[in-house]
């Protein structure tokens, strides 16, 4: 069994958040990640940017302990990464890695889900 | 009784399982069906088959109950179709109404699964 290999961000304030590399990242839990629509709608945010984000911009309808567990749930499963810049947590997705190994697979659901919105929109 | 097997009529009121409607279909409810190895397969054989597929030939290494409940997830979540023929539950993927939903989507989902499983095999 080869050794676990962790993925860690240098940061200039010392601390870094484990992330899983490139080649451990499972289609399952990709999906999995993102089939909740608070975490749908933070990877429609960061791939809207193409760049990174602060936790703190993202205007969610749930606690902030619940916030910090959907990013979580994202970073683990490898779809975006964190990185600390002084006390500020930026997000990026990770989206050469995903497109790397599922390739087309982010593009389809982003398209997917906005065409969901609109249907949503036009329906309520 | 005998006679009332003799007559055995294909009409399945009290046998027929609930589906969502196309418009009810949610992408974080694929995308959770999705999200499971064992789910994953069953969709990979229902796709390369283009047809239905009785429940008894999948074989799935976990218990009968583990397999109806999957099977149950992806029809609640609407990405198969389970129709009782006789006996038999057939399934088959309700590929129309998810492309018609979101374009593309199985399609990057089962290449992607399709590149996971090669890489995870040559790995091994």
């Amino acid at each position: 069994m080869p050794a676990q290999r962790e993925h860690k961000q240098p940061s200039p304030s010392g601390r870094s958040l484990e992330h899983p590399d490139r080649a451990d990242i499972r289609l399952e839990g990709v999906l999995h990640a993102l089939s909740d629509p608070m975490r749908l709608q933070i990877v429609r945010d960061l791939a809207a940017v193409e760049g990174e984000l602060n936790c703190s911009v993202f205007d969610l309808p749930v606690s902030k302990s619940t916030t910090t567990h959907h990013f979580r749930v994202l970073r683990e499963n490898g779809v975006v990464q964190q990185i600390y810049r002084g006390t500020a947590k930026m997000n990026a997705l990770r989206r050469d890695d995903l497109e790397a190994l599922f390739p087309g697979l982010i593009g389809s659901v982003l398209t997917a889900a906005s065409l969901q919105a609109t249907r949503l929109e036009a329906a309520s």
